[in-house]
């Protein structure tokens, strides 16, 4: 069960668009909102403005609920973390982002509904909105410039619900209709270039040769050559070095 | 030292300006822009948006720097890091954010200039921008819908680098004596690399040139050249290119 985000009074349609879209990049559609500036249904124009912000995100907005009190929206959660630039006055845990979502995430998954708050654009959450929750989040931002838009706001937090849940590996080589070489084919191209070079008289001095051929093969190998691409450098040392031949 | 962060051929200056904000609240501050839509310095209107957007990150938006080409804007660069939702028809390493700032942040902490490439807000990056660099960012999100607002995306690799911040590297090369080559040098070896074999007629459909330049470019770049390689490449292209001459 992904976490419920809440929009606590939010000003700007952009903002509720740009929300209900780095939601859905980041696989959450559960969006609601405390009550909003502008009264919804939107009008015709506010509409088409929350349209081109969501670029496409209407999974989430047809969804979203409005709420008149934060207490309403939140009557049916079990763990609530909230989203604060500021200190508060108040003897609470404050955690990063990616603290509170390993936390949520693991009782999200026990099943519990959990659920994150952001404030109003210009002066975020009252300590009365904040009072009702169990952690704050804060992220560890530049000090001197420290006030992240509202939709970036939760855009990191629904990344790092996004990398909790992934299982995925961290890194992926896609080789198409090719393979890695093995490391006879690479010793071949090695052989195939040394020889190349060999006879233009590249390695002038023997003692260096040995070093010369180390540096080389070193080069290629951290290349992490394809069979196909032995192959294009054995064509490529071949036009190289075999133009010569029809010269003579 | 932070990430340069580079716009390809961005479009709309709000985000230009979102991309600023989101930058500056992570500790980011070198913005370049290669060819955005809209001629910089901006008109009196375009800019007010770009400034309304970026609320006050002034101090990235000056030093601002626009280039004509993304050759350019990597010349001084020396590992770099693209950006890119959808799959390339090429054998390159795809990697999440997160391993992609724990690389890069490891990189800088040894003196190395890094960057974060971000293609235009429709069409993202092409391919003959992708091939230019080491290894692609894909975020793992939601696969349905999976395509992030130009500044979110920038956010995300930005909050990545300021999470990785206090860890430890996980990764050091030791360059001894010498140090990565930037992509000016990388580029200048690639053009003697392809001039070469121009010459020798490996190039036979030239339809099929730009294909292959792609590969070959991309193979050499994997190998993560050091300045002094770049250097011992030209000798090699040049002895066996040569050789021909000496013989005719």
């Amino acid at each position: 069960m992904t976490p419920v985000i809440i929009l606590v009074r939010p000003q700007m349609v952009e903002n509720i668009g740009m929300t209900a879209r780095a939601m859905l990049n980041c696989g959450l559609d559960v969006l609601r909102l405390v009550d909003p500036r502008d009264a919804w249904p939107l009008s015709g124009s506010l509409q088409e403005r929350l349209e081109a912000a969501a670029s496409g995100a209407t999974a989430v907005l047809e969804k979203t609920k409005i709420y008149e009190t934060l207490e309403g929206a939140l009557a049916d959660c079990h763990t609530v973390y909230a989203t604060t630039a500021r200190p508060r006055d108040m003897v609470k845990e404050v955690v990063t982002p990616r603290r509170a979502v390993a936390e949520l995430f693991s009782r999200a998954q026990a099943g519990e509904k959990v659920a994150l708050l952001f404030g109003p654009e210009r002066t975020g959450l009252l300590n009365e909105d904040v009072q009702l929750v169990e952690k704050i989040i804060t992220i560890p931002a530049n000090p001197t410039f420290s006030s992240f838009n509202l939709a970036q706001s939760v855009l990191l937090l629904a990344y790092e619900w996004l990398m909790a849940g992934h299982a995925a590996p961290e890194s992926v080589t896609d080789y198409g209709k090719t393979r890695p070489a093995t490391k006879a084919e690479l010793f071949n191209l090695f052989i195939h270039l040394e020889k190349a070079l060999d006879e233009t008289g590249f390695y002038v001095a023997p003692t260096m040769k040995p070093t010369m051929v180390q540096n080389t093969r070193n080069t290629l190998l951290r290349a992490g050559f394809t069979e196909q691409e032995v192959r294009t450098w054995h064509g490529i040392i071949k036009a190289l070095s075999g133009r010569k031949a029809g010269s003579v």
